[in-house]
């Protein structure tokens, strides 16, 4: 799915409805015992054993774990060329289903929003991206507030 | 501040208004390194001489880093009590200045919408966090959807 991504080179080359996709990431059990034990140390995200009896019925990554890895595979999908991902915030953050051991993640955005700057030579981008699972279901989604520099006159 | 937290055991136990202080944490360089290079690698956190160069004038925190240091100092507030922090989302998540090498961050949360379920013994918990630096200047703020169990009857 990558290949058919659009090639974006300024705010400009963005059009509303343009779809990205990104790579795919396994997150392992050892991923999310490390990550919880730093940032999100709670018994569903940190112990297997207790986690069967929360009600996350087993060990899932913490939340900021998968918003994080969203992160990473927002990048391979290139949205904005070579312009960085940068945001001054996310609206409509949503977990809808626990990221378990093993899981393959990857991303699909759509350009929902474009707000060109009356001031600056830039927009504001809103993509609504969604992670998937290996069985095709939506687990996580957010819609950042991204800044594109606009072609140079 | 940490003493002055208000003891919750239910949702009953919060009130509108209610404030909670987290722990302190110091994020160092290498810290943002090791974040950036596994989930946001982009020259801004992940090359201090690049780094210069950019929009971000210098080496600072992966948005997602911050974010993930604010659910572990959540944590320390303890603001549902003997109950996990876990959420259906996040809304009006902003960031709002850079995190630096060596900035020390806690968190203040108050309790700004309460709203008990009609059928089950829960209710959805509101808490409006803010992260200061060191310099009392707000970093980054987030209000999750916590779904807190009510006292039994």
């Amino acid at each position: 799915m990558r290949n058919m991504n659009p090639t974006i080179e300024w705010f400009d080359d963005l059009k509303l409805g343009m779809r990205f996709a990104s790579d795919k990431l396994t997150v392992t059990k050892e991923d999310i015992l490390r990550f919880a034990a730093e940032f999100d140390p709670q018994p569903f995200h940190t112990d297997e054993v207790a986690a069967k009896s929360t009600i996350l019925n087993g060990l899932a990554a913490s939340g900021w774990h998968t918003a994080a890895i969203a992160m990473r595979l927002a990048i391979t999908a290139r949205p904005f060329g070579p312009h960085p991902l940068l945001g001054a915030g996310v609206d409509d953050l949503r977990w809808m289903k626990p990221v378990r051991p093993g899981d393959t993640l990857h991303l699909e955005g759509e350009v929902v929003e474009l707000i060109p700057s009356r001031t600056k030579p830039q927009g504001i981008a809103r993509i609504k991206w969604t992670a998937y699972n290996q069985s095709g279901e939506a687990v996580y989604t957010f819609n950042p507030i991204a800044i594109v520099p606009s072609r140079p006159a």
